[in-house]
């Protein structure tokens, strides 16, 4: 693990989501910004003082060296540093799990998926939402066609926390350009909601149209974003996403309207998919109850009325990239189902033309 | 009474609401489009037959010259009818209540604001969901400070009864220019979403960029519309409405943030209003229960959890009618909060400003 | 109108159940428990003096001799009021609307089902939550078998205002024997509850095993009330009551378990059935939505989403009683759904089991 | 861990709960009822042969004699081998975990509590529920006084699962006596919910009136359970739990009311907490959001509006045991929130007295 001391939020999640299924250790860390904080880090976290590495560069090449070294390099630093140290631990041959998003720019996006290309190896990108077993549920039902032709996709990321002039490490790196990368709310949240409708319907982004806004004075990157969008076929869509809105927590929400039928998916109660049929009671489905089809079924532990949430979804990308590691190794293919260097790079795509729409006046944009 | 006979919705409702308190009684009405089904409607209706009149221009005739004539007309005829009849009930020295949207144009709106002037008579506009007590509520929170300064609005108003190519009176009109207007959904619900932004907020709307689409093959007219806000003073906001989702019944949201604060309500479910405050835990206002206001007080007839809904608030506007006449007729001044001739022609003007955008490529238009 | 003047809350709730649907016009009143008290109410609602009577005795004779009399009288009185007024309309010829819980006594009950029977007239206990739509589609689909056999009933009635000693018109009269009789919370709502039952699912209740309490210091009837039920057919339940769980408002809920599926429904917020069937996703009825029967859908005014309550319930139950009149009047039989002298009676039989089972240390008490 | 092997449903929550926080690791194992097939569980989960034992009393044996021996034991087995092997661990020194029910039996879960006083070592039983976050913020609310004095609880537990005579493990064992003791959904899910109150509220259970009913046809154990409960000082209760419901997935429900205020939660959505005071509006608590004291802070991993569900609570339990042990090691004494033997003899003696109660017909039982 690369990142993730003391005081970090998502490094910790990443490491009970590895260790839920019993498929992966802890074995090695480079934890923080500093070799100090690094090596206190890894002593807090029980790793051994040869493997709890002073840097990232380090890691990389101590582990690489060790027989019974790391198998997998998970990335869960500040943004800023996405992008070197996956390029390096790609290049040393190391599968990797990066947080999003993946990296600052299309040309560092480009270099990194050629990389990754090259080297043949997993690299998946937590956008963690899409394991969900409803949103796969979700996914299933829409590219199987029971919702008919998709016309609206309405998705929307409510937070409040950023709300006033925050202090404390997560608030700081994410309103920092150096560290954070060019967009505010719109790379940590909205990135997460443009992948979470590609992953669901399938849809080609084709268009946006979109405002960025920085509600608190003396903000450097945007705290809140909304946009129009264009895809292909003729679908429309909004997506909305703030930290500024007092209240919400972490209100991820997706609506997908077609010519047959309808879905909707709450975040912050995501055991339940509301699936509407044309001139048909509301039916909801919940996670480990009935209707369900194998994508649902395939990422639950519990049966119903025993709620799985976060930690369990962001299990569910670790378990999918061990199971395709082994896959890989017996020479199988597997359905990949955890987001890849392609969600990534799309994105960073997003990123990159939601930031020319609204710099140039919300004109609309293509991909 | 001119419309509302046999098979129209919102004619009943009209008289479900004027009779609920007990200050109105239907003693007159034209209520269709012809003069036979106009009589047979007046008749089935319990009203003599020498007040069941064949036309609108009848009624207003008749009714002038009575003695015991009607004193307030209301009109729930489709749209392409409002402007002719309101402007001849005005002229004819009737107070007025009228469906939104007002009419088809910005002239005739401004003729006919001239004219309400001119008389000094009432004339409101049945923009309803502003008499929901909660609605009248946030608005007296927003305006009095508690959510500090205004940030972010966001308003949806979700229907999805014209998923499909529908036959019937109430589809038929409301998808036909010639009767409907310019707009389609847009007219129908999107002046009532900014009609309740403009009610709670007091925010004045500076530009809009607008995407409007027509779903359902072969429709002349709008069926989904979304747009990005930028109101006076820096708050941005966001409007989206549709009858094509299928599902959503009568699903109008409101959500305001503020820098101190923030609310939202449902109409499906509109005894609750959220209320959020910076680092506190989140507060549900109930209706008829403690934490609030005088203006929600006063428009609430019954008990906490023992709900009222679409037709109480529906009456908080004729009552607020029939109030404000009673007040003019013994000299005193009453505080308006039902809509106006004043909303009616930002409800065209929003109209008309959101069809440039959308024909204009999502331009930002001024107000 | 006997009953219902100044501050009292229920009177006025039959006053606009009567009017919403233009079926009832008030004409006379004997409003309050003194004859100054009684004129001044009648004249505050616009009475004619001639008809704003001093007492019910007034009332009741003038009326019967008017030629334009009224045809109905609706009591809405305490509690203790009801045996004498109603019996006396009733031997007068009126058609009665009665509030409940009908009278105090087993004894009274009897007497007064005679005098109904013998005079053959219209004779309606409001029991207004059997008004909702989709409790009248709960009754349909249970009594048609669509749950199968009904095995379990949880009903449910929380209320949260008399947790301390209040003082105030509504609270002192429901806590005084004298006016309230001898039950408090178990009369005044526990009665609402059994008639839920009894109207939903036909069931017989055959022994109750109750524990009353009061919690509220020097309070002389029960403030909550819990009990096991048995009914015939093997069916269970579970009846709670009280007026003492702070923060409930009006919660009457009731669910219904049977072999093949079952249904909750909550009174706030009344436009949603839940329908679980067996291996199956939970449906959401919803009213005036798709797969409703014909019970519902004639006691609805307003499309799906646009929510009707309390008031409109309260409604269906007048409305109910006119029919009923012009169906005798004109010969005809009509299928009576509003509650009768029947569920008045049973209702007091009710409140007499569970005194005697509570006062009995929790007997299983039949009926 | 003894039991738990393949199709064993909630020897695999054991499994995870332990892993989450890395504070556990899964080392041997006797994982079903015949040796073949625990090993073949034990090959199945990666233990290696020579600690994937063929019967509990081996591995007690095994583990004991061996240096890096099993600190802990997880008993995870059907109801029926809770004793002899939970008896057999703590005679043998180990550390235990065991499901609940604890033992059929009073004097099993006397002779049993007496050897784990006699060998001082930690036995906890895993009322799961207790470890969620907000169920320890109601317990520092309540026993803080910040309801007031207690007055009234309702506790429920409604599962739908057992509606039909269904075949397959979970269901074989439950229903049948010889397995799963002398009570089934009493036994099952009711000792959950009395715990959950006994937890929350810190009452003393004086008397139970109950009620306990076969409804499927041929089942040999209770599959409802309703009684009115009596605790020590004067405060009421009502306990419901079934497994016949249809619908219902695993909806354990507490409401607890004072005379100050109350609180409700619900299992399946496990991360709000409602909190209403005396004539002031509803608040929600969030887990991780603001107002929630240190109980519930140091039960929480994640920020507010990132769910936290079944399997974290369940971590909780075995979090709090590693914790007890480490502190125990270094002489610290800690408090200890995990579920105890106490707890788990207090639910063995609940299940008796509502058996005697509900066989003598609901008479009131002392505890």
């Amino acid at each position: 693990m690369v990142g993730g001391g003391k005081d970090a939020f998502i490094g910790a999640v990443h490491r009970h989501a590895a260790a839920l299924d019993g498929r992966y250790q802890l074995v090695a860390g480079a934890l923080s910004s500093t070799p100090e904080r690094s090596r206190a880090s890894g002593a807090a976290l029980g790793l051994p003082p040869e493997r709890s590495y002073g840097t990232w560069e380090e890691l990389l090449a101590g582990e690489r060296d060790r027989e019974d070294g790391a198998e997998v390099i998970s990335i869960v630093t500040p943004n800023h540093m996405h992008f070197p140290v996956a390029l390096g631990a790609v290049q040393a041959g190391f599968h990797v799990v990066c947080d999003k998003p993946l990296v600052h720019t299309m040309s560092q996006a480009q270099e990194l998926e050629a990389a990754v290309q090259a080297a043949g190896n997993v690299f998946a990108v937590t956008y963690n939402y899409s394991g969900y077993p409803l949103v796969r549920q979700a996914r299933e039902m829409v590219r199987g066609g029971q919702l008919g032709d998709i016309r609206k996709v309405i998705v929307e990321y409510h937070q409040g926390w950023l709300a006033t002039e925050q202090h404390g490490k997560q608030a700081d790196w994410r309103t920092d350009p150096s560290r954070s990368g060019p967009a505010g709310a719109l790379g940590d949240i909205g990135t997460h909601a443009e992948q979470l409708v590609s992953f669901v319907t399938g849809l080609h982004l084709q268009e946006v149209a979109a405002e960025l806004t920085r509600f608190v004075p003396g903000r450097a990157l945007d705290d809140d974003a909304s946009m129009l969008l264009r895809f292909g076929g003729g679908a429309r869509g909004l997506l909305t996403v703030s930290q500024i809105e007092i209240g919400r927590e972490n209100d991820l929400r997706l609506s997908v309207f077609g010519t047959q039928g309808s879905l909707s998916w709450r975040q912050e109660n995501p055991n339940v998919l509301v699936y509407d049929r044309l001139d048909a009671p509301r039916q909801l489905l919940t996670r480990g109850g009935p209707g369900l089809g194998t994508a649902a079924q395939q990422a639950t532990r519990l049966p119903s009325g025993h709620p799985e949430a976060f930690i369990e979804a962001f299990a569910n990308i670790y378990t999918g990239v061990a199971d395709d590691i082994w896959a890989r190794r017996s020479g199988e293919s597997s359905e990949v189902l955890y987001p890849t260097i392609r969600d990534g790079v799309q994105g960073v795509a997003f990123m990159e033309r939601v930031l020319t729409s609204a710099q140039e006046g919300g004109r609309w944009t293509a991909f």
